[in-house]
């Protein structure tokens, strides 16, 4: 049975989809089972609809269906892309985690795989903190923390986030698309090794 | 012309309105102008209705206006008490920070002094990281941190958390309300030295 | 083969000591091969001997071999026990950190699992932070975090420490003993998983 | 009576000595009585002489008194600049602060104003987490914690740490100097304020 991964993101402007579809791909080809899942939007429609970006990127994203209890218990392993504001993931992402309350009374979120990443509008604009403060989350609910470390040379290459994979703003470029595959395939190497 | 202290909070079973109402109180008696303020309920109307409890908070709540920038902006010092979910600030919190962009970018959220509180199920199950987070946000918006430290001896006998006052959830005993009164009359101290 | 597993501590008074020997008891009875080590003393003499309950427990620890850079290349995982200084943890321990920069750069440290404890004067005085900073650092090493979260019923009778057990200074009772064994076990389990 | 300010740093092979040099003209310049200290070295002798480049940058600050609780003491303000070491302060620093528990217990180290500086070998190898655990500590001192946020245009050109200037390894350059300026003359307008 292949290792299940669920890629967990939100994206205001695509930075974080762009990091998501990455994910799917490179652990979809390290043999694992993977569903994409978007946290719901929860700003006003009028505040969406009165950015073009903004509401551009939320109809992208129409076929990606939104996250649920299911998709954090069936998975081994959670791969969360989420971008910060001031220092910690966006509230959208939070408020999907603040739903989990049931999941986690039952026993049902503990020993999970997680890993995280993020981005940022400046270099050291919350790069690190914003994963650190998912990796506390995910203790909460009993995660295994796979983060990155150095245990790649692509991390001497990207920035050299050691908590996750970090950038600004925009597309991913070909370094992002190595530490990114890295990330995720070291994601489903471990969450193998935990559920065997 | 008085020191200005929002005291901002969210409660969904009433303990950080407990602590707000205390904080309120004591900033008064330090000669502050006040404004009670909570961040609006997110949660879907089915949720908080599904809970007697919840609901029934909501509705003691009704008379409290909720934070807008405005309030952010006219007040020279925040005192912030919101409950952990997962080991950082309820969603709702993290809701009304994300629209502070804005007042952000304008350096309208620059040079406030900035206090927090929290309240967890567990012992140690968040009342350090969930205070610090906030604090990770605040120095973002460029705040001066004042948390109370042992500044006090109050502080070796309500749990010595030096963040920010912290408990469990519940109406707050006498020990609690010595030390939130003692971390809002240093909140409105040093907000009134930093405005000078 | 048996999994390895370093228990590594600094203790100045006992209290880390008495966490670290039910760490090697549970983890040898889970089937693994354990080392204790002690992190170097690193205070002047004149200041351990100026204080006797310091030298005393110095004394306790004559036999305990001082950790070196083979014991973190030779384990599968780390029981890392450690007092608070200030919200993280105590200068010895952060002396050897220091010297794990060769093996840091050799790679042997990555793929580690890790899972840390502590202990603290006051009751939210660091018992969180001290553990969020140990795994700060074992995340550059490229570990696996293991922390307890709330995987086990004895974390809801034990302060409820996700991140790691946590005590004011003293004996381990009863609750502490079945805590770390927790702990300790599941650091055993997951070590041997991830070198499968 | 000028604002008093200590300019505590450790530095391995220059970088966060020249942070703190550039720290002290500005705070000078800012109107303050400024001490410049250094944290003792406690590597062992034959490691820092058996590396050219550290026994150089020792011998550099051999007319840089060691820092001392009188120091700490005597300041209004501390500006903090230490290497990262795996994402918190190098054990030097920590060393020092080991020692600083009478002062704390005697409440002098209390409503001290502090700001921090780090570096690291990475854009995202500490630079946040290290400055964070700086604060952490200084939060347990009763400190009013002075970080930037974007309170001026030079931090969104210097990488826009809101927690402080960070930087790689190296000599300052003159985005760096302006930040460092902006940072120190930062901590002693509110050092001054606090204190009168």
């Amino acid at each position: 049975m292949p290792t299940k991964i669920t890629v967990l993101f939100y994206s205001t402007y695509g930075t974080n989809h762009g990091v998501a579809l990455e994910a799917v791909r490179a652990a979809e080809a390290a043999g694992a089972e993977v569903r994409l899942r978007r946290c719901r939007e929860t700003a006003p429609a009028d505040v969406v609809n009165g950015q073009d970006a903004w509401r551009e990127q939320v109809e992208k994203m129409q076929d990606i269906p939104e996250a649920t209890l299911d998709d954090m218990e069936w998975a081994d392993g959670y791969f969360i892309s989420v971008p910060t504001r001031f220092g910690v993931p966006a509230s959208q992402f939070r408020a999907f985690v603040d739903t989990l309350g049931p999941l986690w009374q039952s026993g049902a979120l503990a020993n999970k795989a997680v890993t995280a990443t993020t981005s940022a509008q400046n270099t050291h604009g919350g790069q690190e903190t914003t994963i650190q403060s998912v990796y506390v989350t995910a203790m909460h609910w009993g995660a295994v923390i796979v983060a990155p470390g150095y245990a790649n040379p692509i991390k001497f290459e990207d920035g050299g986030n050691p908590y996750g994979y970090s950038c600004k703003p925009g597309p991913l470029d070909e370094t992002g698309r190595k530490s990114v595959t890295f990330q995720a395939q070291r994601l489903v190497e471990y969450a193998e090794k935990l559920t065997r």
